[in-house]
Order: structure tokens, then C-alpha cells, then sequence
């Protein structure tokens, strides 16, 4: 019972554009860490996973970069995504590529572009995870994250009853699952014990691929089709992903699927969706600015400053977001941070996709 | 009595940094107009001299530069200084130039880097005072504009009687220089009938010669050994500038000669001081924004956005300066304008001018 971990690493990082773009997306970023997002990401699957039983989905623009990235990690088991299809087709590609190797494999999923403070805190659970799945091998295990604040960012997972003890862990049945709340609806859900909605996942590849075979019927047959060829071509792939539909795993598998499971867990996760959430996550001067790259700052206070290429200099504000990116430079308030894809999309002219 | 116009192009532009820079100063940039400013300065020339008769006093940086915005002039009529000593060792190599090919001739002084919006207007008061120096050979004359506000950043002319009178022009003799105010003291010149000092001059070459004579003899002397050379040799310009003294023409000359005159204008005069006044005098949009290049504003107004090479967006924001310069990028508010220079050198680390 092996443990593949898989990384998707297919997103376009809009929400901290302009340094993020789709060339360059967050999670080849640094924010502060020794390396990016996707290298610390791998970092904390080698506590779990050979380097040799690590994938990464992605897609072909920025594939070759995932690779200088990631040395260690066997060049087939970067999975390019012809086109993105939301997260369903993507762990379905990565859950059929594992299972053709082992299909008692042990699949842990996660984000490329999450902060994680505390890779000790995340081992623990993980590790809990899947030592649970030995006695629950038929569920779908994702982990909550124990709020503490009540953002109306995430999703949230009310965890029902205890299935499993371990030392400083539980899994929880999962209740239900609930879409980004209002503040007020936020609050009700902290008080009510809801976890965060993380989007990382541990199960059995066979428990996953059964229940894409439940509720995602149609992705299946297309998976199943592709699982017929001797050898898994690049335009097999792009068969797959032409013809499948766009589907979140959490709407296509976890929200309908029977046998859900939560792990809570604390170990500082953040999922940087904004750069006033990067300013409340890294460490700032002693005025409260985040800054990064050559920057002077004078009569500033609580800004978040990103430099690259050139001095940014900021006289006299505060509260403000200033990022130099390869083509573009944005200044607007912390509080407009939300905006800020709808503008990456505005200002790139692809306004079909707004 | 034919006439030299000599522009003085040796000026950093700090005030307009980070587009402004030592190697690509303020003088070199359009805002707004079809040309450079300093291409818009000898446009205006044009009507006054012959283009074999304009002169620009540069600094070594940007010399070559100068001649591709202007390659109507002969190469030996731009004046590389090897180092800058203010305007009157600036005006005194000039003066000594022109005197050398044309004894009798009329001398105008422009500063490269102003902003004139009425060029018939200008034409019409240099003409004037042109025609005013074969009554008054002895006088310097200087252009005062005509204050449309208590402006701070400006030194004052006192006007005296009228010395002669043209269809649309008086000559006054000048009464006293004054610094720059502060705003009450300003209000009191506005009341007074005060003009700006806008740094303009107009005089015959040998009545300048000889004002430096009784007024700055010291210079003088080194000009007049200068002056013996068969040819003036670059080495000779070099030792000029080792050993004379930094003074400006209105210190060292100007405010203590006797005869000195001044001929109130208006023709839509601003030195561009600030990114403020630039943003005063440029056109703005719907929403009273100044913008140049590649720039996306949204719920944004006032505000002067500056983009060069990448795409400057700004979002939820009022009244700020934004500026992408070639090494640096600067943001703060228009009421902090006036501590642009001072950043320019900080940046920079220029500390020791500061």
C-alpha cells in the first residue's frame, strides 16, 4: 500500500497576478520560502512519498518548468493537461496513471500554490490519514483546516461523527459541504465547529476511480477508453481531455459520494488567494509592510510591496498593494485585492473569460 | 545685430524622476507634445534664429543625444560642459562662443526643460524684446511671466517704470529679485503686480561679457584667458570649468547689475516642477486623471499614471503620482511631489547631494 502523491500545479495564479501570470504562475513563485510554492509543496510530499511515486499535473506551458523545479521527480510523472478542465479530469488522469502502476496504491492530492508553516503539523496528518485508510479503505478523505477567522474565501466541511482516533488526530464523517459563505453565514459556520474546504484529498486509487464511476459516469467511460490503450499516448490524452467535462472534484465526487471523511487539522495553511492575504501571512517591517525585491519605502505603513526588475519607491501611503510584474505594475488598495483577477483578465484583453 | 538663441540643456530633471534620469533627463521627454521638450524649445528658437545660430549647453552625458533631437544644428554649436557649475558659467561659455564668431551679435537664453503653450505668444515677446535692445543695448532683459496663482516654487520680478512700449509688450526696468515665497508672502507679490522669474534672457553678447566683468570678475578672468586661445580646445573648456566658481546667472549677475530690464508675458509658461504641475498643465481624462502610455484605470481619478515600458494598472485610488521609470517605479501622493528630488537622489544613493 504505497503512498503516490500527486501535486496539481495547473493554475494560473490570477489572483496574485501581476507577478503570477500564466507563464509564470504562483506556484513557481517564492513568497518568502527558500523555494517556490510547488518546490515547497514537494518538500512536504517526500515526508510521505518516494520522489519516484510524486506526480505533478500541470499544464504544457509551463511543464518543462515544473521539471527544472522538481530535479528529482521522474519526467513521466509530470502530466501535462491539454487544456484545463477544472480539478475532477485532472485527478482522474493522475488517479488512472497510478492505479496502472498499482492499483493498491495509497493517492494523496494536493495544491501547488498552498502556504503551509508547519510541515511537521502537516506530516502528522497525513500520516494519521492514511494509516485511517487501512480501516476505512472505502472512504474519501479530505482535510478541514480549523478556522481562525471567519473568511467568506473558502468553502467549508461540517465534520459529523468521530470514524477514527490517533494520537492528536481524528477523522470525522463528513456531513455536508458548503460553498464560500457571507461574513454573517461565515460566522454561524465557526461557531458551528465547520472546517475549511482545503481541496486536499487522501484515498485509495481504486475507491477514487469507483466513485468517479458512481457520479462522474460519463468522465469515467472517457478515463475507461483511455485505460484500454497498451500505453497512454500524448493524443490519447488530449482525446480525454477534448471530450471531458469541466467538473470540481468537490461539486463532481465529494458533495454526492457516500462515504466522506475530515481530518482537522492546524498547521498554518493558507491559500495566499489574494496579495492582502500574502501581506497578513508573511512577515512585515516594522510599519507592517510586506515587501519583496528593492524597495524604498518612506512615511509607508501596512503595504504590500513587490518588486522585481526595478526599485519600487512608495512615499507617503498606506494600506496599498504595489506589484511590479514582467509586463504589468498594479497599485490599488489592500481592500480591492478581490478585484485583482477580473483586472489580470481586463488588462490581458481576454475579457471572454471574465 | 543678428540673433543667437542659446538653449541651456544641462539639467537632471531630479524633480521628474524616476522618468527623468541623469542620462535621460526631463528635456529629452515629451508630455504630450510631438517632441522632446527640448525639441520644442528650438522649435521655438526657429523663429527668432537661424538654426546655424542656436546653441545648446549640455552636460558630456547626453551631448551625442542632444544633437539626434536636433540635427538641424551644427555639431560645435552643442557646448559640452564637463561639469556642471549652475547657469552663469553656462551662460559665460556661451556669451564667449558667440561673441568669438559675432561681436555684435543678440544673445537669447532658454532653459530646455519648460513648457510653452502659446509659442505665437512667445514669439511675439522675444520679438519685442529684440527690437527693444537696439534703444537699451545696456540692458539684460529677462521675461516675467504673469502669476495666475501664489505659486511657492517660483522666484519673483519687481517691475519698475516702463523703459519702452511696444502694440502688446512693455519693457520695465526691474526693481528687485526676490526667492521664492512662502504662500503669504506670495500672495502679497501677486498683489504687488510681481512676475514669475521664468529664467529667460535676452541681451547683446558684449553687454553680458561685460556685466561679468564688474559682477563676477573672477570668472571673468578665466574666460577672457579661454578667450586668448587661437581655438578653444576641449582641455581649455575643462580647465574653465575645473576652476570656476558654481553661481547662477541670477545671483551672480542679474540681481546686482544696474540695468536690467523685464518684459511681462504670457504665453502658458510652467517649468514642469513637479509631477503635480505636470498633471495641472497636461490634459486629463473623464476623470481628471494624466495619463501616458499603457495604463488601465478603474474607479480612479486624479491621479497622474506615467507608464513606459509595462502596463500600469490602477485600481480604487485618488490624487496619487504612479511613474514607471526605467529602474525604479514611484508611487505616492501629488501633495508629496515637491520630495521627488530628494527620493531621485536617495534611490539612487546619491546621499551626499541630498
Amino acid at each position: 500500500m504505497a503512498v503516490h502523491a500527486v501535486i496539481m500545479a495547473g493554475g494560473r495564479g490570477e489572483r496574485l497576478w501581476p507577478l503570477s501570470t500564466p507563464d509564470n504562475p504562483k506556484q513557481l513563485h517564492s513568497f518568502g520560502t527558500a523555494g517556490s510554492l510547488l518546490r515547497s509543496t514537494f518538500e512536504r510530499t517526500r515526508e510521505i512519498a518516494d520522489s519516484s511515486r510524486v506526480y505533478v499535473v500541470t499544464n504544457e506551458q509551463i511543464a518543462a518548468r515544473v521539471l527544472e523545479h522538481l530535479p528529482e521527480i521522474p519526467g513521466e510523472n509530470v502530466l501535462a493537461e491539454p487544456v484545463g478542465r477544472n480539478t475532477a479530469p485532472c485527478i482522474a488522469y493522475a488517479a488512472l496513471t497510478i492505479a496502472r502502476k498499482d492499483p493498491d496504491a495509497v493517492m494523496a492530492v494536493f495544491p501547488a500554490d498552498h502556504w503551509i508553516s508547519d510541515k511537521q503539523g502537516f506530516t502528522a496528518a497525513i500520516g494519521f490519514g492514511i494509516e485511517a485508510l487501512r480501516e476505512h479503505p472505502r472512504l474519501l478523505i479530505t482535510l478541514g483546516m480549523v478556522p481562525d477567522h471567519p473568511e467568506t474565501g473558502y468553502g467549508y466541511i461540517a465534520p459529523g461523527e468521530v470514524a477514527a482516533r490517533g494520537a492528536s488526530h481524528r477523522l470525522h464523517r463528513v456531513l455536508t459541504f458548503r460553498e464560500k459563505p457571507d461574513l454573517k453565514t461565515a460566522e454561524t459556520y465557526i461557531e458551528k465547529g465547520f472546517l475549511w474546504n482545503a481541496g486536499m484529498f487522501l484515498w485509495r486509487v481504486d475507491t477514487i476511480l469507483d466513485a468517479f464511476r458512481v457520479h462522474l459516469p460519463g468522465m469515467h467511460a472517457l478515463l475507461s477508453a483511455m485505460n484500454e490503450r497498451p500505453e497512454i499516448r500524448d493524443e490519447d490524452v488530449r482525446e480525454f481531455y477534448d471530450r471531458v467535462e469541466a467538473v470540481s472534484i468537490d461539486y463532481g465526487v465529494m458533495e454526492k459520494a457516500p462515504d466522506v471523511g475530515v481530518i482537522p487539522a492546524e498547521f498554518g495553511w493558507n491559500d495566499i488567494g489574494s496579495w492582502d492575504a500574502l501581506g497578513r501571512i508573511m512577515p512585515g517591517d516594522a510599519h507592517g509592510n510586506t515587501v519583496s525585491g528593492d524597495t524604498l519605502l518612506e512615511d509607508a505603513s501596512g503595504n504590500v510591496v513587490w518588486a522585481t526588475r526595478k526599485k519600487v519607491v512608495l512615499l507617503g501611503l498606506n494600506d496599498l498593494v504595489v506589484v511590479e510584474g514582467k509586463d504589468a505594475i498594479l497599485v490599488c488598495p489592500r481592500t480591492r485585492s478581490q478585484d485583482v483577477s477580473r483586472l489580470a483578465r481586463l488588462a490581458s484583453g481576454d475579457r471572454e473569460k471574465t
